[in-house]
């Protein structure tokens, strides 16, 4: 703690020491930006990952990049995120790229996309396979710059309140599920919502909506679904690996010195390593708990569910890519990569998820 | 870059302006480290890996905090990594845990042990199971704070120059296989030997070893083993998910004011993130390039052989158990996590990839 008081003095004594000089004031210059995400106040991985994200930064810039961060609904309307963030109201943003298929279906495939890729690959790709690139090139008629900053890994298939054992049980469903997931299953006769977080519950316990999909378990127990729908599905085939995004305003960012925007950048990957692996040693539990506590029924899509899915999932992506030249561009790359990296887990993880005598 | 050169010049104008106010000083005292590394000069991901987090440390310190990396055998021999920085002679170094099993036993499980968990379930474990508590206490009677900076992935079963159909077959095998792997191997007559990475090739080439596991087709491909062995076999039982380390000399880490601190621990974790993701990108490039260039032959290892492993892998573990307490402690948090978090892997990534109609 003393320490750390005299290296907050020692900012101080430097912004006045540096005055002198004249430009180099540059260098104790001090940030104060606002946050706001889509997530209801101090949800588990999402909030806590975006305020998580702000301490660090704030430590690692000795104190002069300070983000407020605003759950949803504080500031603006959770949905609102990515409007805030683009006409520079606020500095900065925690949210999911589906959500603004409305302004651009490519973003879609930086969340996840049915069939696609597990969390782990989405990371390859983005990282090491151009996708980040492309997700910026997807942004910047927003004025935003993006990074991956949390991964939900595979998703479970959804809450059903009463069994999916053929197609036709999808039909007049009504069902909370965004993307190209609920576009999907709006063609076998789902009445397909959007609603944010923090209103799923209750839209599912009055009966607004029958069935839901939001993450995993970890994040489902802390909504309660369990409390009014009996039936967990997985696998969750239409969100493999859903990347969650930081969103910063243009302008903003590159009024940043070159130190704030790699403190910035290296965080936003910390945020993204600590979610996925948070979700990890979490949902595990959750998934007892529902089990063992609530007597939750997890029931397997039946194989040909999950095939005729795979099929109009295709069929899907191939009709808005016919129609839209940047979502083209980026299927391109994702199911160019997808191919590659798919040989190797293979014989990688899943080859060894599946050696037997475990 | 004007930019930058202005925040430097800042820097120095604050640390003479800071003069005066005495301790205010220490917010711009400038480190000049040096990190020795196990790997060869340019050895990609682990390297290059340990290369880029020097960089991405010097730049977000805005030069605070300069570290020089230099290659196994510049300053000290690869395996020599863990000595120096415990002695002090260096302040960090860039290795793998595997290798310090002779200090203590428990390092074993900070690398990756054979039918343990994957890279994603290392890195639950290690930020939110414990696991990372664990790996400091074992590490402090040696002085050094450690980091979990890179994975390498499920691994591959290795290079053999002749077909391994039965537990026989390994029978007077000379294989560079190190940690509880080698262990497993030398109970059914292997004779187990351990190198560096900078000496393997020689050594299989020369046929002073019958057989090498290394990691996967990534590095395998740059180090050259299809040229001196044919079948290449998975699934890697030994290694499923392999921590690489950032270590830090205690006395050097107390020595950084606590901006400094947080910028290596996020640092590292960044270099995490990305090593697995650009082992994971390029895995399966180097795969195709192997089977479709160079005919090598991907085989697995038959059921029996794997089950064979498996048995004799868990005996190894109690039985080294048995004799060490701590090793013993770390293996029960090990087991534990790793069968929770199994239970979720099931249904979710497990039960994903093996959906039907990909």
């Amino acid at each position: 703690m003393r320490r750390r008081d005299l290296l907050l003095g020692g900012a101080i004594a430097c912004s006045v020491g540096a005055i002198a000089g004249a430009p180099a004031v540059l260098a104790s210059k001090k940030f104060r930006w606002r946050m706001v995400t889509s997530w209801p106040p101090n949800f588990p991985v999402f909030q806590t990952g975006a305020e998580r994200f702000a301490k660090q930064v704030y430590a690692m810039s000795g104190g002069r990049l300070s983000i407020k961060v605003f759950a949803g609904g504080e500031l603006v309307p959770p949905l609102g995120v990515f409007d805030a963030v683009s006409q520079g109201g606020m500095q900065m943003g925690h949210s999911g790229a589906v959500f603004w298929a409305g302004k651009a279906p490519a973003t879609q495939f930086f969340s996840s996309i049915p069939f696609g890729m597990t969390g782990q690959q989405m990371n390859a790709w983005l990282y090491y396979g151009g996708g980040l690139e492309l997700w910026n090139e997807v942004y910047a008629p927003f004025n935003i710059v993006v990074f991956p900053a949390c991964n939900t890994g595979v998703q479970m298939g959804g809450w059903f309140n009463k069994k999916i054992g053929a197609m036709a049980d999808f039909g007049g469903l009504k069902m909370r599920i965004p993307g190209l997931g609920g576009k999907v299953l709006s063609k076998v006769g789902v009445n397909v919502v959007l609603l944010p977080a923090g209103e799923l519950y209750m839209a599912l316990e009055r009966g607004v909506i029958d069935a839901v999909e939001w993450a995993g378990p970890y994040h489902d127990l802390q909504i309660g679904f369990h409390r009014a729908a009996r039936y967990y599905y997985y696998p969750g085939w239409h969100e493999p690996g859903s990347a969650i995004e930081l969103l910063v305003n243009r302008k903003a960012w590159e009024s940043l010195p070159k130190d704030l925007q790699t403190i910035v950048s290296v965080a936003a990957a910390q945020s993204n390593l600590l979610g996925l692996s948070e979700f990890d040693a979490k949902n595990g539990l959750a998934l007892n708990d529902l089990v063992t506590k609530y007597n939750v029924r997890v029931l397997q899509f039946p194989a040909e569910i999950i095939r005729a899915l795979h099929k109009l999932s295709a069929e899907t992506l191939e009709q808005i890519a016919a129609q839209d030249p940047m979502f083209s561009k980026v299927y391109s790359s994702f199911k160019t990569f997808a191919g590659k990296i798919d040989a190797w887990t293979e014989i990688g993880e899943k080859a060894y998820m599946e050696a037997p005598g475990g």
